[in-house]
């Protein structure tokens, strides 16, 4: 799947380049680090984004969830922000070798620029990073590390978001479906009118992720939503090519997701 | 569905029999007052108890819960709470109408009695009350108004449960779906391996109900399991009677929910 790239001067190893959207969007990440999968595309199909209106992206990794978003809907004003240098600098060469303009900005969450700071936007959205704990070792590569290590607590990423959200503007993540307690309970008090969306593997299956959209000032009562099945039949097939169409349409014809 | 049957003396109302389970549990409950429809049944159907297991339902309003649960596994220690006393007196007729053995107390959960608070459950299930937001009127009969009433937190049902179980003990919760967050919340710090479901009407629509199940001193990450659908098809049927294979399995032949 992914093109070995040699490694260029200063980076911290070898990358390689990853095709999202059935081509549209090619990303160069590392090879050994964290690397993008189909979450943050959910994540970027999953935002209800018209042209002209601004996203902003937490923890932007090396830009996979902003470049889907802004190839889908042209004409957004992209940010991310990204803790470490090599993913943001990747980032960067990303926006730059798909065409798209996104301002990147390498920051802590806790310590914003002030050019950040002082918008507000009409979208807000993260792909929280997080262990694995089921397998519990430690990752080799310390970007892994820090990318996996929830070294930020989830309440604080709400809380910057929410922060950062316009009156009305609109939240979306994606996370483990163990983690909906705290994300729940993260946004009360900040955001409202949450739509929550269970992602399984297969009809039958519990979920292994789920997405949540909240709106600033929202005040509706929460929706569960119908769920997302992301693979056809009851097993894996032999060409590992089995997902349901509504999954298929986002991840290779850059389809919005189906909002129930 | 309902047989009227005369208001005996000292009764707030007139009676109707509706029949359960295929017409195995026959429930008398008030023509007008909180009716039980088809969530108890489903929350008794979704409680993994086992012949010689003890279960405390709380606010078991008529019975309907308890007594589809008696009839699905013989030999259950049952045990009903609630606070108003026309429907613990239907409860104590319905039980002993349907040849199945329950203690049924009057009280308020905030003041259990003392032979309640002696006992440690297998199990312990609720269903509680709730306004309709929506509408937004007030009930006419006190009977309803009380058990839709909320009068008292869901924190305080979830944490009076708590107490009430035995190590390793289930908790059995059906409620509005937009209730979640508040009943996760109050789930913390008290009881553990969350299981939630959600109940959708039809495919491709958003969850009316959820169903929790979590274990006193569980320790596992929250799951997500696969979503029940309640009917079949994208459309009410002229028939009314389109329940899924699994649901119907639930509310004519006292199955037991599958656990996904």
């Amino acid at each position: 799947m992914s093109d070995p790239v040699p490694a260029s001067p200063g980076d911290s190893g070898a990358t390689g380049r990853d095709a999202f959207l059935g081509g549209r969007v090619t990303i160069e990440q590392p090879l050994n680090g964290y690397r993008a999968g189909i979450d943050p595309v959910l994540l970027a199909a999953s935002v209800p984004a018209r042209a002209g209106q601004s996203v902003l992206e937490l923890g932007c990794g090396a830009g996979t969830a902003l470049l889907c978003l802004g190839r889908r809907i042209e004409g957004l004003e992209l940010t991310g922000v990204e803790l470490q240098p090599v993913y943001a600098e990747l980032a960067r060469r990303n926006a730059a070798a798909n065409a798209l303009a996104a301002r990147i900005e390498t920051a802590d969450l806790a310590a914003l620029p002030a050019a950040i700071r002082a918008e507000r936007y009409d979208h807000v959205m993260f792909n929280p990073p997080y262990f694995d704990r089921g397998s519990g070792t430690r990752a080799e590569d310390p970007g892994r590390e820090i990318a996996l290590g929830e070294s930020t607590p989830l309440a604080d990423w709400v809380a910057v978001a929410a922060r950062r959200l316009a009156p009305r503007g609109r939240l979306g993540v994606i996370h483990r479906a163990e983690q909906l307690p705290g994300l729940l309970a993260a946004c009360h008090g900040r955001v409202g009118s949450i739509t929550i969306r269970s992602l399984h593997p297969r009809e039958g299956r519990p979920a292994r992720l789920v997405l949540m959209s909240a709106i600033k000032g929202g005040r509706a009562a929460l929706r569960i939503a119908a769920p997302l099945i992301l693979h056809a039949g009851t097993h894996h097939g032999a060409d590992g090519e089995d997902y349901t169409p509504a999954i298929r349409a986002v991840l290779r014809d850059a389809a919005e997701l189906p909002s129930n």
